[in-house]
């Protein structure tokens, strides 16, 4: 109905970075020997799943919410997210006082809907199709006259989580920065931050093997429009999105190496989980973990190096912890 | 053999804190909105399972190790845990130079003995029982002249572990302190640093009902010296220490509180851990969640409070992560 919205620039970053100073957590990078040993390099984890409503994704929605006027904000934002995205877009319009719209289709996970409730969002049930939930946020959008806050198409989203790599390139120089795709606003994020800041870091994005959309788009260099992904990584499951393609698939660091994508089976990424809850005492997602792994499995590529991992989120199901029911 | 040690004072937490300020790690304070809510009071979780060697047994090992003079340290340190003292204790002594043998019962867990010899310890098997343990030890001593320094029943290894305490009383003001029990390692130095910091701050112990010696100790005024223990909590079945027993006796706030003993069942305890992996997202061994689940289960006692807790270690048994196996 629009023409699509300009991409947004590395001076967006630094925008949305003042934005959410006093709303957003600076999360801990770090460190562990053991860890570090087996990869043959030395790993900066940057602690997101620490962040508020225990994933990076808070620094996007808060960004997007922040950045409404008065008399927008007013009408409130909607969103369709059963997941990570929702709690943080409930969670920051709460903290601008305004009502937030969540679709949720059937079937979503109990805990994560009573998460979701807790800060504060009015659900609204749907069917379980993708369909039905843009269909519902559309019919809300126009009764209600409240925004959309797209959880990865969406400038100051993608922006906003910009600000996680450019945080953790303020704590730590890195030669290579690896961090999960799914619908790609962290990783477009990324690309604005390290353009800024850090030019001659490498990106490289971990993917499930089972939702490796994103390996095919820069492989062949067309975005991807249809999957059905079988992952555990129920975080990184979503097509990476329009505005986040063009911004990886143009991205070159100073020396000209593309974003590099390594794609990641399920077992090695709860191999992962399971070393990062031994040695670090962190308990992360799937969807955070497959970073580690994919590092993990392809050692020669960060021999030596000061490498980044960004830990996304720690909003793990507690039906999916039998040992501590 | 020789007289018992007089029972360290206040100055000794405050002469460890000076030698191991460089060694170990000041760990950070945790909050967790959620579960202040369900507690009905504000808690300041001690982090000590991110200690080094993942326990706060590396502060009292540490200070034992570093008390003792260039001659007798040439000579090694001894002593038998197959958990997380003979892990502290090993990585303790590398950090001076000197040998570390630690006696390991027959059946101990293959991934704990893996850790203590990572630290470069030298193992020594035994018989599973507590005699055949204590033998081999005083063997060892004889032969090397190595120093046997006790998991709790020691006064350096007391202040080191008070230091604990200290540093969260830098951290955090208190109405009162909770920690787990088992051998009063930990407890008995928390009378010290209390005494020194902060008098007035309630100290109260958290314990398996299973191995609920301390309680029973403190109720008849005599220490127990047998018990069969039945609990998950493999780091608190020990007795009380005789020093740590006289120490936790005598003790009274400066309004005239003994201290307090909660015992808690297993089952609260796995509970308690399962809210701090998902609230928090830290992973702490059962012998740490005890200290929440005891706020848990007697809120009248801490209503509006600021109560410290200390997570004292977070060295799980991997094989009892099957949901990361």
């Amino acid at each position: 109905m629009t023409a699509p919205a300009p991409l947004p620039r590395p001076d967006d970053v630094l925008a949305a970075a003042a934005r959410i100073a006093d709303r957003a957590h600076v999360t801990p990078v770090l460190h562990a020997r053991t860890i570090d040993e087996a990869a043959g390099c030395s790993l900066h984890f940057k602690a997101e799943h620490l962040q508020r409503a225990g994933a990076f994704k808070f620094r996007g929605a808060c960004n997007a919410v922040w950045s409404l006027s008065a008399e927008v904000a007013a009408r409130g934002v909607v969103t369709h997210s059963s997941g990570n995205h929702g709690a943080a877009l409930a969670l920051a319009a709460a903290s601008r006082g305004i009502v937030c719209h969540v679709v949720v289709p059937e079937g979503a996970v109990a805990a994560k809907l009573a998460a979701i409730a807790s800060y504060g969002a009015v659900l609204h049930r749907c069917e379980a199709t993708m369909a039905a939930r843009e269909a519902a946020c559309e019919q809300l959008r126009s009764q209600t006259g409240a925004t959309l806050v797209h959880p990865y198409a969406n400038r100051d989203v993608i922006a906003g989580q910009g600000t996680a790599t450019l945080e953790l390139l303020h704590q730590s120089v890195l030669d290579a920065l690896v961090l999960p795709v799914g619908g790609g606003g962290l990783a477009a994020g990324a690309v604005l931050a390290l353009a800024h800041a850090s030019p001659r870091t490498r990106l490289v994005l971990a993917e499930p093997s089972g939702a490796d959309d994103t390996f095919r788009a820069l492989e062949t260099g067309r975005r991807v429009e249809s999957q059905t992904p079988a992952t555990v990584c129920d975080g990184l499951r979503a097509l990476l999105g329009a505005p986040n393609f063009e911004l990886l698939h143009a991205h070159r660091s100073s020396d000209g190496a593309p974003v590099e994508v390594i794609r990641v089976d399920d077992a090695a990424t709860i191999a992962a989980m399971r070393r990062l809850a031994v040695h670090t005492k962190q308990l992360v997602e799937p969807s955070s973990a497959v970073a580690l792994a994919a590092v993990l499995a392809e050692p020669a590529r960060f021999a030596g190096l000061r490498v980044g991992v960004v830990l996304s989120g720690g909003n793990v199901d507690p039906d999916r912890l039998p040992w501590l029911a």
